[in-house]
C-alpha cells in the first residue's frame, strides 16, 4: 500500500484488510499517532479512548485471523462525538460541568451496534456545548478550526467528529443532528454527513438536547462509507449502496433555502445543479411556501430545542450556569417566558406540515439545496454576541427545515469556492430514503472526482 | 317479540332482524320515539338527528330485503357524543359558544365506520363542556341525572351517552374518554363503558380536549354489545368475542386504587372480587408503589388536558369564557401559570412510568379496582364550587391512571348498594388486550345474571 492508511476510506480499508495488506492495530496505532501529532489533535478530540480502541482492533485483528468477518466495519477506526454513552466514559455533551458526572455503565445502542460490527473507537470528539449552536465554538474545550481554514469555524455541533473525518484523524464519525448538527459540519469540512429519518437510530444513550428532533447520524468521506455506517447504526444487514434509477427529478426551492445566499455560496450551487442535469437528474427550481411556514413555527413558536433542553437540564443551567458557556445557557433561558400553549402548537403545526409535505410532491425524488446559505465565518467575527446570534440562525436555517420534516438529508461536498472553502450541497429525500439521498450523493461525487 | 325492541341488546335486535322479527325503521322509530316522551329525553340529548337515522334505517331495511348483511350492527340505533363530526350537523363539544360554528362537512372516521357497518344515529347527546369533567353536569344545554337516581349525577364528561343507553334511548352509544369519560357514566349508570388503547381507534373528528390521552370508546349494555362497537370502529372485520382462558391472575391493587373508598363501593368491590375468584380468576391484593407515582403526575406537572385544552381553545375561553361553564373555564386557564418544562416533564415522566408498567407484570393478566372510589354525588351537593372540584378529582382518580397507562380498561356493573345505586367494577388489560377486558366482563356479569 502506498497511501497513508488514514487516507484511505471505510470501503478502501475494508478491501486492504481482506487482502491482508493491513492490520487493524497498526491502523488504528497510525490513527492514534495521527490525533497526538496533529496541532489540532487535542482541539478534535475531547479525549481519545485509546485502550478501547486498541482492544477493539485487537479483537478485530484476531476475527481476520480466525476467518470471522463481520462485514465492512471491521477494525474500522471511528470517531464518537462526546454526548453518546460509552462504557467506561463520562459523557459531557460538550460541558464542563458534566465532567464529574459518573462514567456510563454500557454503550449507547448506537454504539454497541458498531462495535457489534468490528469497528474501533478512537475518542470522544468535541461539540457545541449541549449540542446547542451549528457554529461549533466550545469555550471549555476549544474550538477545532475548520479543516479548510483554521481560522474559520468548524461547524457544529458535531464540531469535532466533522474535522477528525477530514483531517485524517478518524476514517468516519458518528455525529448527532437536531438542526443540522452533522450536515453544517459535514458541509463546512468538506466532506459527507446523514441526517436519518427520525426514529431510525435509537438515541437511547444520547445526552438528549430535543427529545422531539433529535437523531444520529454518520459522517464519512464518502456517500459509500456514509451507508456503511448508517447500516451498522440502524442495525441492518449490509447491502452495496443501491444505484438510484437513471432519470430522477430534484426540486431546488428557491423558498427559504436559496434566500440571501453568500456570493460564492450561490456559484457553487449552481454549477452543483448544473452537474445534476448532466447526470439525469432533472432539477426544478420552483417556490414552495410551506418552507417559509416551517422556516416561521420557531419564530413564531419558540424552538423545540429550547423548551425540551429546558426541561431537561433546568437545574444545571440555573444552579451552574456560570460554568456553562453564557450563549447556550442565555438561549435556553430564554424560553422561561413562553408559554405552555406556544410549544403545544408547535407541536401541532409541525406535524400538519410534515404530514402534508412530500404527499404533495408526487414525481419529485428529492429536494436540493446549499446545506449553508452562508460560508464558515471566522472565529474571531464572532465574538460579539449578536454577531454569533445572527451567523448561527443563518448557519441553521436550511438544515433545519429537514428536521421538522423528520425526512434524512445528506451534505455531500458541492465544490469548493476560490478560496479553497468547501460548500456543502443537501440532498433530502423521503423519510426513510437514506438510500436515495446517499445514492444521488455518489453518483454526484463521482462525477466530480471522475 | 315480547320485549319492547328498546330494551334489546344489540345482539339480540340484530338476531331479531335475521329473524325478520323486526324491521330497522320501526327500531329506530321507538327509540325515537322514546326520546321524545322520557321525561329526560331533551336533557340527554343536546339535539336528536331524526333524518339521518331513519334515513340510515331504510338503508338497512333495504339491505336486509337484499339480503345485505353487513353484521351485527345494520340498523342498531346507537347514540353520538356531541363531540364528534357528523355531517351536517354543528359539533358543539357540550359548549354552548360553538352552536354559532359551521355544520360538520364529513362524519369523523369512526362515525363513517359505523355509518358503513349499518347503524343508525339517532342523535347528538350531552356531554361535560370540553369534556373537561367527570361528574357530568352541563350549564347550558341542561344535566340528565343519573339512571339509577335522577337526583344524583350521571357521570361525565360522556353524560347522555351514559343515560341514553341505560334508560332506552339507545341501544348503544359512542362517548370519548380522556380521564374517565366512558367509564365514570358507564359505571354510574349500570352500563358496560369501554376505554380503548391509545391510537387504536381514530380520534379525527373528535373535538380535542388532550391530544395526548384523547381515546374514543363504546358504551352498551353487555360486553358482547360493546365488543361489537368496538370492531366496527376499529375498522376489524366481526368475530365473537372469544372466551378468554379458564384460569387467569388479577391483581387488585391496595394502592390508590382502593384508597378512601365510599362504604358501599367498597362493599360491592368485596363481593366482586369474591365472584371473580368463584370464576377462575385468582385475585392477588398487592400494593403497587408505581400507581402512586403515576396519581401523583398531574399535581406534580399539571395535567395533559389542561395544558393541551388551554392550547387549543385560549380564544374562546379568553374572549367568549363568559358564555362558557366557569368551572371549566376556570380550571383550564390555571395552566397559563406552568411552565413549559413542567409539560414536557409530565410526558417524560407519564412514558417512563408507562413503559416499565406491564413488562413488569408478567404472569398478571389484568388488573381490577372499583372504577370510581365514591357514589355518584347528588347534584345539589356541587353548587358549591369547592365541592364541585373535590368530587370531580375523587371520580376521575381511578379511571385516569389507565388513561396514563394508554391501557384499554372496561368498567362492568359490579353489583348494587342498597339504595339501588350501580357501581362499576374497573378490568384493565395490556395495550392492544380489549378482547380479553372484555371477555372477562362477560365472564363477571353472565355469572350475576345466571
Amino acid at each position: 500500500m502506498a497511501a497513508e492508511p488514514t487516507s484511505l476510506t471505510v470501503l478502501s480499508l475494508a478491501r486492504a484488510y481482506r487482502a491482508g495488506e493491513l492490520d487493524p492495530v497498526d491502523v488504528t496505532e497510525a490513527y492514534l499517532r495521527a490525533i497526538r501529532e496533529h496541532p489540532q489533535g487535542s482541539l478534535v478530540y475531547r479525549c481519545t479512548t485509546e485502550e478501547r480502541a486498541l482492544r477493539q482492533a485487537e479483537e478485530a485483528s484476531r476475527r481476520f485471523r480466525a476467518g470471522i468477518d463481520t462485514g465492512p466495519l471491521q477494525g474500522v477506526p471511528i470517531a464518537v462525538k462526546d454526548l453518546l454513552d460509552m462504557e467506561g466514559e463520562v459523557t459531557t455533551a460538550g460541558a464542563k460541568v458534566f465532567l464529574d458526572r459518573p462514567p456510563a455503565t454500557e454503550d449507547a445502542p448506537v454504539l454497541a451496534r458498531l462495535d457489534a460490527a468490528g469497528a474501533t473507537f478512537l475518542g470522544r470528539t468535541t461539540m457545541t456545548e449541549l449540542a446547542y449552536s451549528g457554529i461549533g465554538i466550545n469555550p471549555h474545550f476549544g474550538t477545532p478550526g475548520c479543516a479548510r481554514d483554521p481560522e474559520r469555524v468548524p461547524g457544529g455541533s458535531s464540531s469535532g467528529s466533522g474535522v477528525a473525518v477530514a483531517a485524517g484523524l478518524a476514517a468516519a464519525a458518528v455525529g448527532s443532528d437536531t438542526g443540522g448538527s452533522v450536515r453544517i459540519p459535514a458541509s463546512v469540512n468538506g466532506i459527507v454527513g446523514l441526517k436519518t429519518t427520525d426514529g431510525r437510530i435509537p438515541t437511547e444513550g444520547a445526552a438528549p438536547l430535543s427529545t422531539t428532533l433529535d437523531t444520529l447520524g454518520p459522517m464519512a468521506r464518502t456517500a459509500d462509507d456514509a451507508w456503511v455506517l448508517f447500516q451498522a447504526m440502524a442495525a441492518e444487514p449490509f447491502r452495496e449502496l443501491p444505484e438510484p434509477a437513471e432519470r430522477l427529478v430534484a426540486l431546488a426551492p428557491t423558498t427559504v433555502l436559496q434566500e440571501d445566499l453568500e456570493g460564492p455560496v450561490a456559484d457553487v450551487f449552481r454549477s452543483a445543479l448544473a452537474r445534476l442535469e448532466r447526470l439525469g437528474v432533472e432539477v426544478r427550481e420552483v417556490a414552495m411556501p410551506v418552507l417559509a411556514e416551517l422556516n416561521q413555527l420557531h419564530g413564531r413558536f419558540g424552538s423545540f430545542a429550547s423548551a425540551e433542553a429546558f426541561a431537561l437540564y433546568e437545574d444545571v443551567l440555573t444552579q451552574r450556569g456560570d460554568a456553562m458557556d453564557p450563549r447556550v445557557v442565555h438561549r435556553i433561558l430564554q424560553v422561561r417566558d413562553r408559554s405552555v400553549a406556544d410549544y403545544i402548537r408547535l407541536g401541532y403545526a409541525r406535524e400538519a406540515l410534515r404530514q402534508r409535505f412530500w404527499p404533495e410532491l408526487a414525481g419529485v425524488d428529492a429536494i436540493v439545496a446549499p446545506t449553508l446559505p452562508i460560508l464558515p465565518p471566522r472565529i474571531a467575527d464572532l465574538e460579539d454576541d449578536e454577531a454569533y446570534y445572527r451567523a448561527n440562525g443563518r448557519i441553521l436555517r436550511n438544515t433545519t427545515l429537514f428536521n421538522l420534516l423528520a425526512s434524512p438529508a445528506v451534505s455531500v461536498p458541492g465544490g469548493d469556492t476560490a478560496e479553497g472553502l468547501s460548500v456543502g450541497l443537501m440532498i433530502a429525500t423521503r423519510p426513510g430514503e437514506e438510500a436515495l439521498a446517499l445514492g444521488i450523493a455518489r453518483r454526484f461525487a463521482d462525477a466530480a472526482s471522475g
